[in-house]
Order: C-alpha cells, then sequence, then structure tokens
C-alpha cells in the first residue's frame, strides 16, 4: 500500500484467485458472466431494502439476522467486483483515485 | 491493515466521508437510495458488456477508451458499496473474510 | 385494444390491483419499492445465465425446469413492471409506442 | 386475445421482430445480452429514483420532464423483456398467468 492508496485489495485479489484455482472455477469467470453474478449479487441486496421505508431501512442494524443477511450480501457484490477487475485488468486503487480526482472536478466543494 | 486483513478500505472509507460532508451529500445517502445508485453503475457496467460477445470483452482492454471507461463503472460501484457499507455499519473486510470463510465450507476445493 | 395498441395490458394491471387489494399491499407498493424489487427480480433472472456461456444459454428451453424457472422470472419481472407503471401513472402501450416511435428516428431501418 | 388472457403482447412481439429484421440485429439479440441490456436499463430506472425519498418519488409525475423520461425508461425494460421472452420462447401471457396462479397459492388473500 503506498502512501496515495485509497484501497488495498491485492491481498483480496489473490485470495480470490486463489480459491478459483483450487476449484477449476477460472474457465468460468469471464467478465460477461461475472458482470451477471454481480448482478445477481445486487439483486439479493435490493430485496434487503425492497419492502422497509428509509426509517426502517436505517435501523435496519437493529436486527442481527438482517445485518449478517446485509453483511453477506456486501461481501458478495465486493467479491464479483474484486474478480471482475482482475480478469479485466484493472487495478481497483488506480480506478478509484482516478474517478475520485474526476468527480472532485465534476462536483466542487461548496 | 492487520494480518488478516483481505482488503484496507479505510482510507477510501474517509476520502468518501469528507467528500460528503464537503458537499453536504449526507442526507441524500441513506441506505435504499445508495442500493438504487449502485444499480444504476451496475447498469452501466453491464451497458459496455451488452453487445459483446465472449471473446470481444476478453480483448476490451485492447481499446483504450473502452478500458478507461470500464475502469470508470467498475470504481463507481465499489464507491458507491463502501459508502454503502459506511452507512449501514458494515466493515467490509469482517464482511469479505466471513464471506470467503463460508463460501470455502460451502464450495470444498477439488 | 385499440387499432394502434401494441400491448394489452389493461387485464394484468386490473388482476394486480386487486391482487394488491386483498392482501392489503398497496401501502408497500410505492414506486421505490417496486424498483427496488423489480432489481431483485433481474438479479434472478441473470443468475439463471451467470454461468452459461451463448450455447448453452441458447438452448436452456432444452431443459424443463430451467425453462420453467426462466418463465418465472421473466414473469416476475413483468408483474412488478406493470405494477410500477400503474402506480406511477404510466400508460404501458402508450410508452411503448412512444420509445418505438423514437427508436425508429434514432436507429433508421438498413 | 383469449377469454383468460391477462396480457397481449403479440403485436409488440412481432414489431420488436420486425424492427431487429430490418437492422439486421437478431445476431446481436442473444439471451445473454438482452438480460445485460435488460439490466442496463434497469439501471436507467434506479437513477431517475436514487436521490428522491418517497413523497418526492410519488409527486414525480407532476414534472412533466421527469415523466416522460420515467415512461421511456419503463418501455425500455418492457421492450427488452418483450424481446428476451421472444427468443427464449417464453409466452409473456402464459408465464404471467402461471406466476400469478402461484402467487395466490403463496400468499392467501386476508
Amino acid at each position: 500500500m503506498t502512501e496515495n492508496s485509497l484501497i488495498d485489495a491485492s491481498r483480496l485479489t489473490a485470495a480470490l484467485q486463489r480459491f478459483a484455482d483450487e476449484r477449476d472455477w477460472n474457465r468460468y469467470h469471464s467478465p460477461r458472466n461475472l458482470v451477471l453474478a454481480l448482478m445477481g449479487e445486487v439483486g439479493e441486496l435490493a430485496e434487503i431494502f425492497q419492502w422497509l421505508d428509509d426509517d426502517a431501512a436505517a435501523r435496519l442494524g437493529d436486527d442481527p439476522a438482517r445485518f449478517t443477511h446485509l453483511q453477506e450480501e456486501i461481501a458478495d457484490v465486493l467479491l464479483y467486483l474484486t474478480r471482475l477487475a482482475m480478469v479485466t485488468g484493472v487495478d481497483l486503487d488506480a480506478a478509484v483515485r482516478d474517478k475520485l480526482a474526476k468527480n472532485a472536478i465534476k462536483y466542487p466543494a461548496i
């Protein structure tokens, strides 16, 4: 992790590669497959919030079972996103640093 | 970053909080809003791949403009996901470690 | 159904309204809730195709269980979309006629 | 449209087939491509609602520009869904009738 790094996902990237290698899953992890899998997980994240109003959504952490479920779905989105970045050659840290720099120009602080 | 950390998003989380503070955006960053915003970005990611076959998708990095676009959309998904984790109190590193441990049991190595 | 109608969803719209009335579900069917529910169903649709290559996807109908599953997920997307149109006052037939007219201008026939 | 039909999308299905034929688009309309395109449109639908609270979302129809945008995105979702049904051999009317029958058993009226 360098001085300017915003995120260090190098160990997660390596762990996911090892996980795929050990299960012979690399052949399934094409970019398009991973985008579809990502959508599946985002759909499960949406389901958690679909019938909650904003107040109930803000108190979701009060219910341990729901909170664990939320944690799992957020993790799943992150796992597939990290894997998608890896198979397409995207460096997550460089990508977020560039995007935040662009956002800072697009949306100046008030 | 501790010895067992798989991802360190603490600096990104802090940078996004500062970014929201400086623009008075915290009131917009409810969990449900962030899930909808995440979907918007996943939709843009899907659009990149929608008319490509698997071969063309695998060669997407050969086209610098498309690769930059991909990088930006992956970053956007990661930014909203990190922000969603923050406002719901989910620790991304703990979440991915727990999920990988569960996955290792669910899908034994071959 | 008038002469220019492309789709007639009036009976489905009425059936869904009756279904919601009989279960006291109208209070849950806000536009944002329905968009989140729609995302959930699109995620389930994506899951059907996530590990299939294009050839396997094209032959999905050969497997009756998978085909039934596909049919159900397509139906679920349509049900939530019809319901979203209803609660937001969008006429599905007018919407698709307008959009096809715009598309015909945007993408001239070759 | 038979007595038990809930939706009649036969003319829309035929119009979309003609539209694809006239533009030589059939080769792009594989099931997986259409699912990705559908995700793109659902993402645009989500963007409309992402920074609105439930009250503002319920009043969206008061703003003609936003309402037109909503109408277009709902249409786009319906167009790709109808096309997906067509290329996978799913009969939309049969699919929604079956699903509503299953839902009526799963969620008895109160």
